[in-house]
């Protein structure tokens, strides 16, 4: 009787430990979708003109000219968006088999883990390119004489840094995923 | 017997297995380390002085001034040269784990998971930064007026793209160590 009773108690504990894990894991891809969508959204509102000041000629007063900044402008924000766009499609699938429960058969579990491996990956690689960007951006580099266009574009900085900080969050959500699997199946 | 037999040929697989995963596991950690070195060994010695003409006056003959790249000379490449670093010190860690086999013990085997995974992560974000750079060196970005440099810097442009490539390497030997030991788990 003592081990039966035992044996109900570790069952119970499993089911209770299965669906925290699968609250967890619905959370956690909820958390990602709407980071990698906030960082899509922020980069292409980011775009911004500015009159910046060009001197033609020593003497004659510098010419105002429009001059704007967007995502389409450098590769590595090119990068940041198209990764972020296909982290973020990735969990909606990856959301709705985890509300489906598919994703608890093995075969299918596994899939699930090596793309959740893969998004984080592609989402850290994007976040560098971005964050490589950035800091030139902001600093600029006088090695290279890269001037610093963050004084002139405060707008479009100050957004794709969110961007960026938003982007590294669902990143780290797909981080936890990889681990939660992990114990989940260390724990079978 | 027939069950004897079975379990015994079960217990022998799982034995051949495991040497396998063992021999992966190590032969891994030795790419993720020698790749990592020597990209921290490239980048070391990319260091390259060239003339570069400047204009002083309108008119007169531009004067060539000598000018270095190194990797001090950019944020992305000192974190690049970082993580690679930290990469690399970690992979003589759990490799020397991994030979006196540490690792099999449950709860250094999630430590060592865990952190192949952050090493992962760290290579990707440090790859995109040298990627992004990478990409402005050699083709600049004329919207905000950054030249490209690497017709001036070939040599030390050429050695960075193949640190990046050989570090990337690296980053997908952990990427392929944190599915193995997942693909581990589930057969245990």
């Amino acid at each position: 009787m003592d081990g039966m009773e035992n044996g109900g108690r570790k069952d119970t504990m499993k089911i209770a430990n299965e669906r925290k894990l699968r609250g967890s894991d619905v959370l956690l891809r909820m958390l990602a979708l709407i980071a990698t969508l906030i960082a899509i959204i922020i980069v292409n509102v980011s775009e911004e003109t500015e009159l910046v000041p060009v001197i033609i000629a020593p003497g004659l007063p510098p010419l105002h000219v429009p001059a704007t900044a967007k995502w389409k402008y450098s590769s590595a924000f090119v990068y940041f968006l198209v990764v972020n766009a296909i982290a973020c499609a990735y969990a909606v699938v990856s959301l709705i088999l985890s509300m489906l429960k598919l994703a608890g058969t093995d075969g299918i579990a596994m899939v699930v883990f090596v793309f959740d491996l893969i998004m984080a990956a592609l989402l850290f690689s994007g976040n560098g390119a971005a964050g490589a960007m950035g800091v030139v951006a902001y600093r600029g580099n006088e090695h290279v004489r890269w001037e610093k266009v963050c004084y002139i574009f405060e707008k479009y900085c100050r957004y794709n840094t969110a961007a960026g900080a938003v982007s590294l969050v669902g990143a780290t959500a797909f981080l936890v995923l990889v681990i939660l699997t992990a114990l989940h199946l260390r724990k079978r």
